[in-house]
């Protein structure tokens, strides 16, 4: 692709707009610490998609919903040629924050706001997208809309996906009338494009106004059950136990310590655990809790999991079974680079300052490089605090952010081929 | 005390209907795989303490329950004087066995029956009790109608305990009307008796028919809540985290490896733990969990606990906090030596083998010996297993535990002072 001049330098987005729009979703769902709880295809969900839809509509956009539930925003292009795609979810973690996605999708929200008070009509469509079920705490995998819209993950699969309480993805979606009729295998877009905060620590320590993130890290998921023995906690001796919660407590020290080795991009973290039958008297008999591993580095990643997958097998020999099941498996992804080199163009003409970044989190944006040229911008964030009511962003950043996706939105959606 | 030679050595209780009514009690909560859930003041509690309120009283008893719901069973004898008491308790664990407690209380009904069968009136009455909240699984701490039997521990305390869901065990009593108006605190009886499975592998692996149960461990139980800080697993570097999951795992395995250096007495368990917020993508901000330290020695007991406390504190300087509550701590228990002689001569004149031998669990016989001469009979129980489904026993075990406990109770309720 070639990209012509920009032809509308001096439009911005209106950060007060923006941010009040942050703040309205954020009660969607609000929690007293001043985060937000609100997970995929709950009640809480249901709403700030009634509420995203509203402003879209009003914005002259047409939405659309396909099978899994995401929203497709769309604004009618001069030519009916793929459009300019840019996304991210309304979901949260149930003790997340406001920003998490959200800012993604209201920033590109915005951009449909913008262009349409202006009555600028762009070559191409330009699509703003709510993806369903992004955050995997309630359905794994994460990401599990854009995987599907990228065909990297069956249909029926996601589907079938099941929370805590056995409910399906697909009960869920009907639950909240979330299930649309438009095809979940979408078409690739000229170019994807999505906006995040960091989640991490880098940009505001350093004071960097722009991350321009050129790749993101690859990562591993499993489900481990670990089976010991239930016997009583006072009557059986230490060394005639089977003690499954022992078993996971190596597990979690082991899971820390590989990702040690493979410092300091390297990351593995238990964030999921559920002890059987939890009683203070009783020795667990089963443990089951999640497991996961995340590199930059795609051998250095297959590294990670072969030691964690040798160390298991030779715990599995200390009287407790282990019963590993992969959840999900995401390869390193590197963007596009002429699209990074247009997100650093624009921010320069804006007199920002940016750096080269890779994204620690997983994001809708890795499924769609597989099928489109993509890029993440990623703004400032607080302490590097994300999946908790703290975390917090200023409005500036929030702001600059937006006008940097407006501007590289335009420079594609004004790009013939 | 002195003791009379026994008027009736040949009075033997009836080995079928006693195991036909632990298989009937074991239907009350019964689990698919044989075990037992009939957890306290629940409605299979309810239904439990009904049918042994039916059986009672068929056998000539008269029901009072106390303001803990403790049901006491009571044959009156020739003379007013204190009663010979048999003990033990009909709920169980979550995935308990169907003779945890229940083969002592059902024993001491056979007794009931069988001295109502024969007309025997003895000099001083017996009672068999039904203690509420045995197993602590429910409402901490464990033993808790016994220990306020006892007065060891405040009624309004044992009222105010809660379950996991908020719910006061003074409201549970009354959500089943389990809530009697006899006093808690109750007399001193002449003595105390506690039939119960060894839940340990001692008996069945030396081949030995009774344990005469000298003493118990004395324990102390703890709840520990370490707090870390909620981040993405994604982003966040190992080195800046500050994961509450992974400082639960070092309790884990430091609280296993003080009970292996007070080898081969002491014992410790984590047996249930909670993680918030419980996403397989958010590094846990926040742990809760049981800590669980016994030893038959006093001493060996208190440096344990002493131990574990001072790692904790080193602990907390790792950016993790840890709060640490006593939930209950008891010390070891020394059984009155002459009830034991009658233990051991009761087995000894049904031909039946005997070893001295300690609890590993706690008992409501550990409170009774703080306020009367107490004395506990253990039976074996297949491969030690106890607090699980595949709890069992063979029927002659407990006939002969049972045979035991009526001579022993007959010894004593002939008794004059």
């Amino acid at each position: 692709m070639t990209t012509r001049p920009a032809p509308r330098a001096n439009l911005a987005i209106d950060g007060t707009r923006l941010w009040d729009s942050l703040m309205q979703m954020g009660q969607i769902g609000g929690t007293p610490r001043g985060g937000c709880n609100r997970q995929a295809l709950t009640a809480e969900d249901a709403a700030g998609r009634a509420l995203f839809r509203r402003w879209c509509e009003a914005a002259g956009a047409h939405v659309t919903v396909d099978g899994l539930g995401t929203m497709v925003a769309r604004r009618e292009g001069r030519a009916d040629l793929p459009p300019v795609m840019i996304g991210s979810h309304l979901d949260t973690q149930p003790t997340g924050g406001k920003f998490d996605g959200v800012l993604g999708v209201l920033a590109g929200l915005e951009v449909l706001r913008r262009l349409d008070e202006a009555g600028i009509r762009t070559l191409r469509p330009i699509e703003v997208v709510n993806w369903t079920n992004e955050e995997g705490c309630r359905f794994a995998p994460a990401m599990l809309a854009s995987a599907a819209y990228a065909g990297v993950l069956p249909v029926d699969t996601a589907l079938a996906a099941r929370d805590r309480d056995g409910v399906s993805l697909g009960d869920a979606l009907d639950s909240i009338g979330a299930r649309g009729d438009r095809p979940v295998n979408g078409p690739a877009p000229f170019a994807y494009l999505e906006l995040h905060i960091e989640q991490g620590p880098i940009l505001e320590a350093e004071g960097i106004d722009i991350g321009v993130v050129t790749g993101g890290q690859g990562l591993r998921w499993h489900d481990l059950t670990l089976t010991g023995f239930e016997s009583h906690a006072g009557s059986t001796p230490m060394r005639l136990r089977r003690d499954a919660l022992r078993a996971a407590a190596q597990v979690i020290e082991e899971i820390a310590r590989i990702a040690e080795r493979h410092a300091p991009a390297g990351v593995g973290t238990v964030g999921q655990l559920a002890v059987a039958p939890n009683s203070r008297n009783v020795i667990p008999g089963e443990v089951r809790l999640s497991v996961d591993l995340r590199h930059p580095d795609a051998t250095s990643l297959a590294a990670m999991d072969a030691e964690f997958r040798a160390w298991l097998a030779a715990l599995a020999t200390t009287g407790v079974g282990a019963a590993l099941t992969e959840v999900a498996a995401t390869e390193p992804v590197h963007f596009d680079t002429h699209l990074a080199d247009l997100v650093r163009a624009r921010a320069l003409g804006l007199g920002l300052t940016t750096r080269d970044i890779i994204s620690g989190a997983g994001h809708d944006a890795f499924h769609m490089a597989s099928i489109a040229p993509s890029v993440m911008i990623f703004t400032p964030c607080r302490d590097g605090v994300s999946h908790n009511e703290a975390e917090d962003i200023l409005p500036v950043w929030a702001e600059n952010g937006a006008n940097v996706l407006l501007g590289v939105a335009l420079d594609l959606a004004d790009t013939p081929a």
